[in-house]
């Protein structure tokens, strides 16, 4: 049995970090092909600099069947035209791995996708929240709030992210601003919409 | 895809409670054979009456490999001679299986003790502490504070629990107060100092 120190680790709801764990960063440079707006997205990179989109910290105490990983994610507050800023979304690469997220601080939303891209649904992450991704989900989360969005996620050790099968099609519906409320609009309407 | 609306809970870090799962008491009667100071126990259960000792609520979204259960645990304060309010304690029915604990309220300690009872371990468990309980690890929750102790506990759809293992010899050591704070002990020589 490994009972070091690792077994025991200390995160800050407030600025979503854990305490000597490293915090990776996602920067709009790293994200395009996300946001559907690309012409929004391109201004935003010219005009605002390379912003601190999101940053996820990520422990793994042990490796194989039946551990579990976890890590605390921190969405900025932040648009790109009607679109909120997010996180690139994934599968896992172990398709029927489930994950669970808990709300720490911050409103955000959860987008959920089937393999397919027809079932789509999303659930509101705030503090006290926990959502259940289920497995064969595309997962992506959104912070539709005035202040970071920080949240934890608790997953099987041998879930892995698969972020491909995402890059080529992205998730077939999007979270947009309208008259200052998130709606849910198909992605073709709405990149037909920006011509 | 089950997109229904059990993927999204609501859990209170005060009360200690999921909206809308039922929780389950575990009060003194129950929890014969738990304390090592029977002549205590059999004391506090006749002067205090049925105290409630703990409580669990769990949430179980899906089954099988790669799933996801967790629940909410709840420690009142308090005592039984010199040892803390505490839970049964168990290991995994699936061994390996690891836990995630995740503290909200109240400080208390996680007693860790591998199969053999030779290697144990405390780690505290207090608001925004994560402990990684590993596999083939039996684990006990102690409230050694004066308020409710809460926390999550997220763990493998199939990990079940065995709560038999440790009904015969116990965990090998003991967490007591003693002179306003809390020690760990050989159970043996605990109990050698009861007579």
């Amino acid at each position: 049995m490994i009972l070091n120190e690792k077994l025991l680790t200390q995160f800050d709801p407030i600025d979503g970090t854990i305490q000597g764990y490293p915090v990776v960063e996602r920067r709009l440079s790293q994200l395009r092909g996300v946001f559907g707006d690309t012409q929004a997205f391109e201004e935003a990179l010219a005009e605002q600099g390379d912003a601190l989109v999101y940053s996820v910290t990520s422990v793994e105490p042990a490796e194989g069947k039946g551990q579990l990983h976890y890590g605390i994610g921190k969405i900025m507050p932040g648009r790109i035209g009607q679109e909120y800023f997010m996180t690139r979304g994934h599968f896992h690469e172990w398709r029927i791995a489930a994950e669970v997220y808990i709300g720490l601080n911050g409103i955000g939303l959860m987008l959920l996708e089937d393999d397919s891209g027809q079932n789509v649904r999303t659930l509101e992450l705030s503090a006290n929240s926990i959502i259940y991704v289920p497995g064969h989900t595309a997962h992506r989360t959104i912070n539709i709030g005035e202040s970071p969005l920080i949240y934890l996620g608790i997953y099987p050790a041998d879930a892995g992210h698969d972020y491909g099968a995402l890059k080529e099609r992205n998730f077939s519906q999007v979270v947009i601003t309208q008259h200052g409320e998130p709606v849910l609009l198909d992605r073709e309407i709405f990149l037909a919409s920006l011509v």
